[in-house]
């Protein structure tokens, strides 16, 4: 089976052996296939055509596909315009593209035709050959179940690929993304509960400031995921727009009048979620503007993630020498060199994550502004940088959860001390002797290295009672009555 | 005095002598300001420490501080906390820093201290002195009203800036921007419109495809706008949450309990837009994902106003050797060198600003995650941007419909001319005889340089008759009932 | 045993069996790995702490990880440190990871912690384990070859992993990209030279404009292509520095003196490419600011392709009713709808690969700027871009040429008929008849849709043999003598 | 008379009066234009017809197109061209241009059309202004000096404006860039001087590392700054190459034979800096590849911008529940409400333009990669971002260095304190008691809160002495010997 091995990166003559291979034609003439693929000839074409990378298209659009075939064959044979027993068998291959049982029929690499045009043949091939297979025991050809005339009924790669594009997208936003941010912000937001009462030191611009507790530090947290979830679920309606049966160009041209609307709805049945029938076409094919604004609500629950994941490994930095607020789960040793260390790599993992998915931002906003009248054609990348974009968010968001958030505690005796020692405890001391007095304080305490209290004593400003009375940290986290 | 001598924005023959500067003081020492300016000391500093740049704090975000101001006062006054002659004064000065009166006294650089604690006190000062002038004549100064005392009151740098950076932000957005694009919207809308019957060659991937109507085609333009609005709306909730209340670090330290609520009620009074206090304000001052967030939904937009400019230009590309399918205004003579030349200008300068804000989107997200613990300190940076991007976008929509949109004329000789000359009308032909057959007589076509229908006749594929009742382009606009 | 439940890439069921693992230890303790694995204790851990992707480190990392090992024992050796019959199997051991064989040993997501600590620990664990199988027959262990203190020895994960970061980009750099674009640039320089007598329209602002030849047109696309290579290698110098010697923060502690240096030359000795130790490795260390460098090169590469796949489909646009003056090699058949439909696939392709490569451009910035103190710890998603994007540009420069460049053809009679209907022919009578006569007859053609030549006698301003005399569009190609 | 009324720049009391205008003419008709302006119709178009934003065309932009008009004067009257008497005028009046009397005549947005048509037309209207009133007396108008035929001979906009984009970015980055960052180098290298035998704490993954010198972590910063030079002096090559001689599309009609090169060594003896005349003038006018990759330098400078700054606010965190390591100066006070409050603001500013330059290298890699054909039309985007880059980078660097790099001090107690309770000195015993028992004497201060010596004596691992002898933190920042 050299000629498997073999595909994407051999010229014709991997073709030499007659046992191994068998003929496909398509509209261009005859080309062999690996005997026992499923696809046919656009796919082999494209395998010798685009020798690029290593990126093959991912799983969730392969799986969209099988979707969106399975859901364009019912709605066919409900508009009465394709045969029961050809459909049936459509739909029955399709499930084996959906369950993953023909994963390693679609071999095909992101750097396509930019309308995904060969990931919709090869989706065609497969499941007619499948198909045949299941009615007649031969594997490919086009009889009885034809790739296009059957598989492709009523569709162009137009609009079936941005269709599996928005059915991915959706799906795997959420089934996958939304839960694990949910996941992500219940152990914030139990972190935020069970640090309610420990006052610390706040820090501004990076200085000592004025004192909160490590809850409200966390509350802030969970309430960015919290708003994240918001931004991503924002997006969704127009995610959840297909343009099935705009066919070529948006108009519909050789589609059944009714097919959008049965398609959509065979989607939503087969999937749960709430997809309808994109309300203009022309947009749908021509623009990708829903993933665009998808795209940016990932790259602001990214933004999100390098503050929360940067701020818990500084309040972790140490463990003599940093902040030292809290504990890190130690996961693994942390040195091959230096014995002992233990780093934030579950914020390391999360914070890489983000900057990936800040930079598929940009790549998915380049690809979307360069569209051309009927077409978008950067389709396989823009979806390529979206799913991937989900999926790192949703996988790193559940392990920087339960490898490291979980894990979080609180180093009380140090927090203690540097909120005791902090000069900015003074700002309590406004309302009683005046801003000013209150500098002189913070001013000499910090020359002499010695204490808020100390200061104020030696420059006559309060006593020992008069301090203890003002400078009650834990009344100086709210506003005053 | 050197400080004087840095200051960016006056020469310095005007400080040349003594009586031309008042000594102003803060917790550093005293600073000599101009004697006619109603700025302080540290607004003055903040002039010799950052001379960067020549951009200056955006004026919406200095109305926006004065809308913050007069806030601030009034609440305090309800509150009790601060007396009427002083607060009213304090009112009536931040009423001529809204209505641009004191639009001078911000010469501060945005490249400035992260948390804009300069900008704050900039407004605090002028509002002060000219309140001063006011009451008592006599300009600058902290008597009767105190810049940090009376104007600052209940407040921190930390949640008056971010409460500016909203409220100037999301006035803008619902006063500018959504105007202006709905402006767009009706204008394409309109042309989808009067070019409903236009039927016209589709161009997929550049080449030659199945007609679609020329209205259609701006229909989907249409369609890219009215979503654009959808996105930036949805991004308001959080733009309407004011920072307000939460001084310092978010706990509210030194403010009055109610202050919060008590401000956004002002706020949402004198602007009519619906803002409120923000739920967390330890979000509100760490982080400004919000503005990441409206930054993404604009960076949409623009990519959304790159696929329409550039496709606008592209079917007035011409006169003779383009597409030639439309015709833009000529305003202005288009060569220094080429007689009777015309271009697409306002396209360019469209797509010009729309490069800008992609590129704003990335300034904003790096911004945003830059932040450390209780504060953001990218503050000036961020604001700058979506200002930016914001007013470009208002601005640009409105030239582009105006100057544009709205005389895009059709050349319907033209458009019928390349209609009829194209060999994807063969597509209406697939149900007669076939895909194969079809191919057959395009590439034929194609290859001698003749008609479809002569390819066809010679083929003996079909008729004069079949042809002329096969191919109907006004049928191929639309699903087949 | 939870540890291999999650082990991401084998199924659960290889370790049913107590038989199926062995126990390896590290500095936490034991940990069970498949017993026919190479790896060791750590890096069966980051399987089970970093669950993120499906990204596994880059295979060029992991046979510069190769090199890195093997050139460190040498050089090790060469100081007298390391045991001759240690360092030589450490040596065999490299040199199978470096040539392949080892590639399912490196299961490592690049989702990990940031300096890479464990695909260093997953080089050492499986050259220890291959030495020792190598020496004593059995896989695994620590005895007598100690991942630790022999394959890491004198090493740190801190400068070995940016060591082979740069080994990597720079070798893949000189190897693939560097010879691709001068394959592209060649195909495009002899396609220059080939179209060097074809006179056509130009175009500027997309509309008709003076002439110039495709030849000319092309010899852009070359210079831009000529540029991009140089662009690269300006970068490689940074590139060419290794950390190594560095060690934990870059004093070098616990390395012997000389070995950064000896090292070094081990590396272009056996890659061919002049390496040379970083001369700070404070900064190879705490940042790869040449890893930034080296990716807005490859940016400045990609924007240069848009360029030109972009102006490529365009001129090949139609065939009927877009510009029509090129033809493009058709590889496979355009539509599944619209027969004989040809696009312009590769131009697509390569227009994908430069969006995503303009995106991984931010994420290496991103990533770039947020290093902290002695480290940056976003070497892993560093790394993965900048790979991406070389091999990405590298695998599309090629296709792109040999499936696109190299079969491009000239249309001449549509280029002829283009040219000479074109009103921008014009501008030659400006120093005849002056730039206001010239443009009256540009306007009156255009506005009566006829030729300059009919427009000019009709107006009286020139002859038919002045108009054949003054307007020669292959005298406009160049300065007049 | 409308265009007056939307003249952006100027009150609409200026055009009160009749009186107060003038008539200009241009081949579109007549405008009205201020009576003392120097500019004429086709700019007062432009500000009729682009009324978006406030930015204006950038200073140095114009102050280039006056060292373009005044070399191409110069070089048509060496080829014989030009009237002496004209191009004289023309030259004295380009000279006021450059020295920035007629600044105010630049009032053009840079949202103008993508070629920079209108401000190379208002160059060429003021120019001939200025010059008709030198030798006439008398303001405006085309004679003797007519804008197109003297001011723009042998030029179009098309290679007029790219030269001046040029001129400008290539002038700015030698003339403010380069020194700025030299500046900033030399007082990063003074302090790793200065600092050098300071010996500390290392963190890596933020967390306690081997020790390093002060001294050593300056001496990364300041290689940083180094190449940051040296990646800026890369890209400069073909920044100096000048479009002019292009003319409209790059093959050079209209203009005559010499004048590229004459032309260029007028600029170059003008300005002092090696420009040379493009060896490809296709590239030139339809490709701004150079700024892209100036563009991508000034990103990896802000990249390391963004690391040096951040790590020195972490250094400088505290005072006392920070690091603490540095002190900065404190050149203002830091808080409205916190007393004593100092803030590292000239990191916040740094960092802000490092955010912003990043952000830029987006609008000028999108801008960049949208040409078409002959052209790119995104040519005032692109020079108003880099040359915002590069002067916030110098005035940033120039600011910092002088606002706070030079007022660094080490706060020697902190530091030592600091560095000698650290764990990870523990790596210095591994050669003595192994990896495992150091790690556990680490392991149990850890735990207990205790030294390295006590924990060490309590484990029996050694003795007081051989703690005294083996742990040497100043023999820890080297290679041994």
């Amino acid at each position: 089976m050299s000629d498997i091995e073999n595909h994407r990166h051999n010229d014709g003559s991997i073709f030499g052996a007659i046992g191994d291979v068998r003929i496909e034609t398509d509209s261009l003439g005859q080309v062999a296939v690996p005997v026992d693929a499923h696809w046919g000839a656009q796919t082999q074409r494209s395998l010798a055509n685009f020798d690029i990378g290593t990126e093959t298209m991912p799983e969730p659009l392969v799986k969209a596909l099988g979707i969106q075939k399975k859901s364009a064959a019912r709605a066919n044979m409900e508009l009465g315009v394709l045969d029961a027993k050809i459909g049936d068998a459509i739909v029955e291959a399709a499930g084996e593209v959906i369950d993953g049982t023909l994963a390693e029929q679609f071999p095909l690499s992101v750097w396509q035709t930019g309308s995904g045009t060969q990931s919709n043949m090869n989706a065609n091939e497969v499941i007619a050959s499948r198909a045949n297979e299941l009615l007649t025991g031969t594997r490919g050809g086009k009889d009885p179940v034809h790739p296009n005339d059957h598989c492709n009924m009523g569709q162009s790669s137009n609009d079936t690929f941005p269709t599996a594009m928005h059915i991915a997208a959706a799906s795997e936003t959420i089934e996958q993304l939304v839960p694990a941010l949910e996941h992500l912000h219940k152990a914030l937001d139990a972190k935020a509960g069970a640090f309610a009462d420990i006052v610390k030191i706040g820090r501004t611009h990076l200085q000592d400031a004025t004192p909160l507790t490590l809850g409200q530090e966390f509350s802030g947290y969970a309430k960015q995921v919290e708003y994240g979830i918001a931004r991503i679920e924002n997006a969704l309606p127009r995610v959840l727009e297909l343009a099935q049966g705009g066919t070529a160009v948006g108009t519909g041209i050789n589609s059944k009048a009714g097919f959008a609307e049965k398609f959509a709805a065979q989607v939503s049945d087969m999937t749960g979620h709430d997809f309808v029938t994109a309300p203009n076409k022309f947009e749908a094919l021509a623009a990708h503007d829903a993933l665009v604004e998808l795209s940016g609500a990932l790259n602001s629950v990214a933004v999100s993630g390098m503050k929360i994941a940067n701020d818990i490994r500084l309040l972790g930095s140490g463990p003599r020498s940093g902040l030292g607020e809290i504990s890190l789960p130690a996961n693994e040793p942390g040195s091959s060199i230096m014995p002992g260390k233990v780093n934030p790599t579950q914020c390391e993992a999360l914070t890489m994550v983000c900057a990936q998915v800040m930079g598929n931002n940009t790549a998915v906003s380049v690809a979307g502004s360069h569209g051309h009248l009927e077409l978008n054609v950067f389709k396989p990348v823009m979806i390529y940088n979206v799913l991937q974009s989900i999926r790192l968010l949703s996988d790193a968001a559940r392990s920087f959860t339960d490898n490291c958030v979980m894990g979080i505690e609180a180093n009380t005796d140090r927090i203690d001390k540097l909120m005791n020692e902090s000069l900015m405890l003074v700002t309590a001391l406004n309302p009683h002797i005046g801003y000013d007095n209150a500098a002189k304080i913070a001013k000499k305490a910090h020359a002499d290295g010695t204490t808020l209290k100390e200061a104020g004593i030696e420059l006559g400003l309060l006593t020992e009672e008069q301090f203890a009375e003002w400078i009650v940290p834990s009344e100086m986290i709210k506003p005053r009555d």
